[in-house]
């Protein structure tokens, strides 16, 4: 029996992925399409139980908590939820290769901050710049080109970029436990989206790839584009002025203007996504909120209400308050990281 | 066998869709699912044979114009596309509808312009106040409630509202071989997507029903939303404040902001569609263009380059240029409205 749901099979023809529905449904089994456990790298805690109750009271049918197909909407924030965003946002990371990249181009960049103190990888001097000298390094690598150009500099980037202290590829830091949900999910007929603070553009390159989410499914941060003809052709040049920050109470904007309905199931694990998690939860029928809480200092990082990055805060007490799930990473991940090795470059 | 593709029955279980693709399948038939034409709807021209090639060299395995499932984006203008804009866009009859409704709130309206020409059906009063009177009109309607109590006044309205010179439902005066065709091309694998100049809100609760296009593949114009708490609920409130002007150049954009990629087919009829179809056509691989020209004053309207309403004049020169398909709606179309009654509540 295949091991990936007929949903992740949009790269082959609609006609054969109709014969692997079929081969499923006559060579036997569950509606999921899994031997056994959807859910390997879950131990076997309330947590898992949680999750899979919720799936199954939402999607048999008779069931006074069924939700039709069109409406199983699944929204997860990308950073702390999705993959790793210790010690640093991997976006900011891509900033700061990028204006080492340009820098030949920019010889005074030498001596002009914040971007001197990126070419000396002086981590505190570019947190001297504040958010002004932030926006400036987001405006100079993120800005100006073409979409096609941004997106080919991303792809070229990803396919090799490692993490600071795994050393492994950005794309295999990305949570296997949160994967397979993903694909279980999809397996029992949710859409799955990204509501992601990250930028559009940098993230839709490879999650299809990665995480089976294709780029229409993809919401995140992103600036404003103008049409215009370069050398007779049409383009898509990225304006510095912005069209949505995609976070806090940009995500139930985000997801509004994107989806037009309200989802059934969020995730997330920090503040930025307190309103997301309100605005899903509370929709009429059954709803399921659930935050990712980094508690496993050893396998990955421990971090909370204090922290920089990914705070955690009040989104802890509204879950607690609300009824939410709390993955606690560290009694409920069996395996964090992927086993296999994952290829930005599967489906292309 | 059944009439309608597997992909509209996402409101059945995702196990029952599967069982019916499956029954297709084994019980006979072509990949389309129909048992013989598609497009009855179409007379048999070169029109319907150049998009039947079209779909036959992208969608048959072993095509040198393969193109692969997940990246078969077809997007569609909406008025004058998939539904009637004359003599006056829907639109604009739910905002003078609204207008009446809402005047028992507004004495101070029986003397002030526009509202007092609306309230008269003065067309040329209304005229006369120009744009500014216009988008006075639009924020009065669409501006200051929650997203949910908009949609659900629209759905209220577009349930009994009638064509002025027809007299059928709205959503019978959409376009009996448009919707043949996004059914056929979904059968083929292809995501179909509206792109409209028209309110995002003001589509999205009927598109499902009216065309089989859920509200997550209806782009158009927006304005921006507020999250805010109401009574201890989260609310998204419609702001004044543009976010996209759908129309010409935003076409591409909207595009690109909620696709993330370049669609391989787009269908318009005005020259508010010319930059989508420059932006679908100028991509790599195979790309298709389409007008739909108004040329039948006893069945519908002919109208084109002179037209207040669905001016067609640059992008019928582009049309000839580019090679794009024109639909001569006379001599083409072989039934204009459907004879069946829509139900807009089929879905739900």
């Amino acid at each position: 029996m295949s091991e990936r749901p007929w949903s992740e099979l949009g790269f082959v023809s609609l006609r054969t992925a109709r014969f692997i529905a079929l081969s499923v449904l006559v060579l036997g089994s569950a509606s999921v399409g899994w031997a056994d456990d959807p859910l390997p790298s879950w131990n076997d805690t309330a947590t898992k139980q949680a999750i899979q109750a919720f799936v199954e009271r939402t999607t048999k049918p008779g069931s006074s908590n069924f939700v039709p197909v069109l409406e199983r909407i699944a929204v997860f924030d990308n950073d702390g939820t999705l993959w790793c965003e210790q010690p640093v946002y991997v976006q900011a990371e891509f900033i700061f290769a990028r204006i080492h990249a340009m820098a030949p181009q920019h010889p005074e960049w030498k001596t002009q901050e914040p971007f001197a103190a990126v070419l000396k990888d002086d981590k505190s001097g570019i947190a001297a710049a504040g958010e002004k000298g932030l926006l400036e390094l987001l405006t100079v690598t993120h800005t100006g080109m073409t979409t096609e150009a941004f997106s080919q500099t991303v792809t070229d980037w990803i396919a090799t970029a490692k993490h600071p202290k795994t050393g492994k590829l950005y794309t295999q830091m990305v949570y296997q436990p949160m994967r397979e949900l993903l694909r279980y999910l999809r397996a029992n007929g949710y859409k799955t989206y990204i509501v992601s603070g990250g930028g559009i553009e940098f993230m839709r390159p490879w999650t299809e790839a990665v995480y089976g989410i294709p780029p229409e499914q993809v919401i995140g941060s992103y600036g404003q584009l103008a049409f215009e003809m370069q050398n007779g052709k049409p383009v898509l040049r990225k304006l510095t002025k912005v069209g949505l920050i995609d976070d806090h109470a940009g995500k139930p904007v985000g997801i509004q203007t994107m989806i037009g309905r309200r989802p059934v199931m969020a995730f997330g694990n920090s503040d930025g996504d307190l309103e997301m998690l309100q605005w899903t939860t509370a929709g009429k029928g059954p709803r399921f909120g659930l935050i990712v809480h980094h508690t496993d200092a050893e396998r990955e990082w421990a971090y909370d209400r204090q922290s920089h990055i990914g705070k955690l805060d009040k989104a802890l007490d509204a879950a607690a308050a609300q009824g939410w799930t709390v993955v606690n990473m560290k009694a409920d991940w069996k395996q964090i990281f992927p086993k296999d090795l994952l290829s930005p470059d599967r489906n292309r």
